[in-house]
């Protein structure tokens, strides 16, 4: 069975990176996008409709030469929407503008499906599918502005504020920066271990995964196993004299819609521009260069003529070792050292299967411009777990903890009918066959909690899943986890079924079998066809050539076995080629063929792999964003909500004033709370309270402990301030690191701290 | 006075990497070493003496074309001598032997101080360090040679199991593997993770550190600050035939020594390469090649002709962005990221100093042939410190936690002199200026306290203080923490005092002035001497020039100032040169200069940098050799007596049978200790108990709860068991996880555990 599955590989190669290399990449927001807009993008979908309805304010293009961010003026104060699926389908009067876009949806949905069902060429499923998803944008976008607007946020002022505090800023910003690189500060480097350190205790810890840490340079041969160094491109075209690089797909969407918008532009050129936007998606090296020169493309920089197409491969080269001649790349994900482990792995698990191997780590994509934030860099943390397990038994032991968790599922066929996304429990979806099997559902349902633990808004949740076009061949179902953030839907986890395919690619690379074994559930008795040599007569023909003759007998498969038979019944002759590439003519009486019987007791497969795959710097943003809050009445007093689980420091000490009688019980609670590992921040400068509170919310630390004159007397106290509440109490000086460590792991909560301890009414004064 | 300092550093850019890069470089161990000696060689030191007694058992070469490890057999039972200075010092027989060596020592220590104080060439001084290096590695060997062997340690042994056990194997190994580049598994990951949350616990939250995260990714200019592009470097020669590369001073130490050693060799050769081989360390590029042309050295390994020297950078060299202009490299160490970032963190802290830094992640060095197991990898894990403060006050406010510490401290004086290491009190060593300052000496303290928590042995840890010629310039003080193992000491953490050089670079090549200010004892009124140009007559006289010309102007230093004034006096005329590389006259028409006073309150100044810099993969080696042992009696039974606060996995549930009466039970323990955070193993298979325990100590799991036919009855118990005494106590199903969690964070001891529970007697069967 394995060596079929494996035969049955190769070819399907090429569609190895279709799924493998969705996160980070997205088709918008690059290079040469001109206009941001909000809550209408997927990351992944591509947008090839007519602009969307202008958002409450004016956007101006963004110049492509700015390079720094959060200084975007033009993204203030933009609506963001939810997607308050549940509310439209209510309306019906939203309802109603909205169903002819969905029946024009649903029509193109039913074309698509009758074409694969004709089996059409693959070129027409293409044109046909990039149509479909120009008619769903314009529904989602119509979707998302009939839908009243929940949160008005502003992305520039959170920019100003992250970068302000150093949460993150760009890389090397003393000598320039480089685009597509964060370095991150004490606030987000600590933000992004806390959620690190969660991430390991929701998978590793709890569903005791075998975790590693592999090797980042990789060299060559592995990462063409993989698909890597074929595939993992992205087109582009250079300015002939400037060297600027273009991402090919933008440039060609932005050229013709500009000549489309022309004062001068026909009808019929305006609906050949049209024609040929939507069908971007689907068109190959060559048409596209054609269409480079039919419209004589030039750069839209300088004006300057551009180069033909070139596919730049997005991955980082390199040379290991001095000589020059071993080449590596960086990893362009984690997921493949897993995968050339795989035989230590299942050793180490004694060799029984499932077992899941979870890793975090680096990884890099050479983006040819980013630009989005940290929704698209080229140096980036993910948290990846394969899910080893038989291919005929995907269910999953734990199932039935989570099977009544709702999930807000957007399925491939709802996007092809131009539906929306429904909220469904995972244990009905699985059983309806929506989701392919319990272990994919079972990860699905462990994504969301562990999201929504670390502060995830679950109305702008929601899991995609992957279109058959848009699937690897081998991939049996793919659900995406997006996240609403004003760069629209953005793809934080990919959560896919992808057989047996990595594990047989590097066992065809390598001919090390990397397959598990299962005991039968009775002896089996197989036919077994051996070639036989008459070792002494082929040393009499073949001399020396022996040695090589019967190697090659020893590696023939049964098919070959079968056609040596066939033919030394016929003309009595076979012709053997050898590893040195020498063909040899083999008679009857230099070799036969034997068949015997065999009992077999157990069986070799290569194993199925389940594969959530984390994008920790899409969710941290997201994350960002949506604990990103201003106090009401006071625009300039921003805060970030992150729950106390994740928020980078814990706790604050204050001192009421700079009076000395305060030191001694600083020190004593500083120490108190390092003894109880609680990450936390004395500021003892000379700023009023207020102002200092208003400095620690900042920076999203979520109760703050304050030293004052009542805290000199018996019995020593000090107020205890929530930072999302703005409310105090007076807790017992002895008592209060007990409390904030129980706050911080999520032990007890805020409302019960506030029944047990009396308030502090003092008014919080921000002079 | 930032200003002098920083006039002052460009001459001393060619010393950075002197300091910098040791971690991880060693000089010995290498492509072409062909024996590896025990407990003998320090990474850092240059072997450049006969080689030292031979060991217990024969060491056969091992074959350069050996890329695998753990496989080398001839390193089976060797006996590790503990570096027992002390016995040695009270052996008045042993000192009698050594006293002619530490004589030897001693006067070319003296030689060196003299030639320095004459201020003699510096090849010189090379020299005569090199022939002091020499020595002093005699009579280490002799000493080691002398002390009685306290360990008999099996590295083949260790490393099967590491192997066997997926502590740690080399990367790809499908693919044939990569010489330097390691993958953790299961066990070495959870290890190395347990490692780096101590790190954090005992550095960044004890002393409140800032921990950032930056890129690895690194643009050329950055480096070539820091001197990494131009100095980052080893010397090779390459076989013309083959291209096979090999580090120039191992290549020509091995034929020197192979050539004194034949049978014809005259005792006038002999002396001629010794002393070559003596000075090799103070040989430049062409005095190499001048050595490999006179004595015709060929490859070792084809007798091929080599090329001439070529200087081969470490640094993994790539493109950043899709043009092919942006050169970039892999980080070569973390700190540079932190260097960059000064003025982000300095505000991040309020403007206050001091404050230290701290940074976990991965660097990369491109060895030219790395052949130690992990002590040297192309791709290694390190956590730095970078503590700014003022130059002029480096005292510590926590210093008097650390004072009474006791160090083995093996000082650069005692290194010239001829004399052992000796234990100090910290206070002591600040006092009396052994090192320089409480910050160093507070880190050092600090450093131990550290490497003891995770289980270094007291016994196998010394500070090495640099001696003068092997500090970079600008370094006033640097102290290695070196650990004993089977490859000699090993540099496992750097700490060095490195003045303002660092931010001082970055200054330099960016203009961004990286400093901090302070607050004046008393406002200070200060001259200021300024151009004013006459715009009118400038702009007459230069037309579209006169910009250049004042913007050249506003850039002149006070001393460029002082030469315009004195010009302008003299002749009249002063010759400027623009940006543009033009020259211009400027006379007195044009141009005059104004003296004025100012009143200032603060004073500009280059922080100094305190940097602990700790190798994570050395450390764990070490901490691997260190805690490997086998059970009296029973060679095959080995295990790792890794203490519970870094042991990988806490606890293990061992049914007794198959029972299935036993499972409700195992699960419910299962989820008590996931609850409880501690990562444990449950083995339900089907082997002896016995068999189970030993598998268990393999992977160091420190405790196992057995659950056998007592815990099915009332009241429910348990059995307790320790990996190193191998005893076993009754404990309540209930008090149970409790007892683990105690025992694993520290709380409690085994020992505490065995007095309040009841023994239980059963024996270990290992059947």
């Amino acid at each position: 069975m394995s060596l079929q599955l494996l035969k049955a590989l190769p070819h399907l190669r090429s569609a190895t990176t279709a799924v493998r290399t969705h996160i980070a990449r997205t088709t918008w927001s690059e290079h040469i996008a001109t206009t941001v807009f909000f809550g209408t993008t997927t990351t992944k979908a591509t947008p090839a409709a007519p602009p969307p309805p202008p958002p409450t304010q004016p956007q101006q293009p963004v110049p492509p030469a700015t390079t720094s961010w959060g200084t975007k003026k033009q993204n203030r104060k933009v609506k963001l929407r939810s997607a308050a699926a549940e509310f439209i389908m209510s309306n019906p009067e939203i309802e109603a503008q909205l169903a002819p876009l969905r029946e024009r949806v649903q029509e193109q949905g039913n074309l698509v499906r009758d074409l694969k069902a004709k089996g059409a060429p693959e070129i027409d499923v293409k044109k046909a599918v990039a149509e479909l998803k120009a008619r769903k944008k314009l529904l989602e976008d119509k979707e998302l502005a009939l839908t009243p607007s929940v949160v008005s946020f502003d992305r520039a002022k959170m920019e100003d504020l992250l970068k302000r505090r150093f949460f993150y800023d760009q890389s090397f910003a003393i000598y320039g920066g480089i685009t597509g690189q964060y370095d991150f500060g004490p606030m987000g480097c600590a933000l992004k271990s806390n959620i690190l350190a969660l991430w390991r205790q929701y998978f590793a810890l709890e569903e005791q995964m075998l975790e590693v840490d592999c090797s980042i340079l990789t060299p060559e041969p592995v990462l063409k196993a993989s698909g890597h160094v074929e595939r993992f491109a992205d087109l582009m075209v250079k300015d002939v004299k400037t060297g600027e690089c273009f991402r090919l797909d933008h440039l060609i969407k932005q050229a013709l819609e500009k000549l489309s918008k022309a004062k001068d532009a026909t009808p019929a050129l305006q609906a050949e521009c049209e024609d040929i936007i939507i069908k971007l998606d689907g068109l190959n090296k060559q048409e596209l260069a054609g269409v480079l020169a039919k419209y004589n493309i030039k750069s839209p920089l300088t004006g300057n003529d551009l180069t033909e197409p070139i596919e730049f491969n997005l991955m980082f080269a390199t040379q290991i070792g001095p000589t020059g001649l071993v080449k590596g790349f960086l990893r362009p994900e984690t997921a493949q050292g897993i995968f050339v482990n795989f035989k230590r792995l299942l050793e180490f698990n004694q060799g029984k299967l499932p077992f899941a191997v979870a890793q975090i780590g680096n990884s890099f994509r050479n983006e040819i411009s980013p630009r989005s934030g940290l929704i698209r860099v080229r140096e980036f943390t993910m948290a990846e777990i394969e899910h080893f397990c038989d291919p005929v038994l995907k269910d999953h032991p734990k199932f039935g903890n989570i099977k009544s968790e709702k999930l807000t599922l957007y399925s491939a066929c709802n996007q092809m009918d131009g539906k929306s996304a429904a909220q469904v429990q995972i244990g009905e979806a699985v059983a309806s066959k929506l989701v392919a099997n319990e272990t994919l559902g079972y990860y699905m349902a462990r994504i969301q909690q562990f999201l929504l633990a670390i502060g995830i808004k679950p109305e702008c949740l929601r899991f995609r899943q992957h279109m058959s076009n848009e699937m690897a061949h081998y991939a049996c179902d793919c659900w995406d986890a997006e996240i609403l953030t004003s760069y629209g839907w953005v793809e934080c986890v990919g959560c896919a079924d992808r057989s047996a395919y990595d594990l047989g690619q590097h066992t065809a690379a390598t001919g090390v079998r990397l397959v598990a074994e299962k005991r039968l559930p009775a002896p089996k008795t197989v036919e077994v066809s051996e070639i036989v040599p008459n070792n002494q007569a082929l040393g009499k023909t073949f001399k020396k050539e022996a040695k090589n003759i019967t190697d090659a007998l020893a590696k023939l498969s049964l098919e070959e076995i079968t056609k040596v038979e066939e033919q030394l019944a016929g003309d009595g002759q076979y012709k053997l080629t050898t590893a040195d590439g020498q063909s040899h003519d083999l008679g009857k009486d230099t070799i036969s063929v034997k068949h015997s019987t065999k009992t077999v007791h157990v069986e070799e497969f290569i194993p199925s792999v389940v594969e959530p795959s984390f994008g920790i710097g899409r969710i941290m943003y997201s994350l960002l964003e949506h604990s990103f809050q201003c106090r009401d009445g006071d625009e300039q007093r921003c805060y970030f909500t992150l729950p106390p689980l994740v928020a980078p420091i814990k706790c604050s000490i204050l001192p009421l004033s700079n009076n000395t009688d305060f030191q001694p019980y600083t020190q004593k609670l500083s120490s108190a709370l390092t003894k109880a590992e609680l990450s936390h921040k004395v500021d003892d400068s000379s700023g009023s309270i207020g102002r200092r509170y208003a400095r620690t919310d900042e920076i999203a630390i979520p109760y703050g402990i304050t030293v004052d004159f009542d805290t000199l007397k018996e019995p020593h106290t000090v107020t205890l301030r929530d930072r999302n509440t703005m409310k105090q109490v007076r807790v017992g000086l002895e008592e209060v690191v007990g409390v904030v460590k129980d706050l911080s792991t999520a032990k007890t909560t805020w409302e019960n701290v506030t029944e047990q301890y009396p308030l502090f009414e003092q008014q919080e004064a921000s002079k």
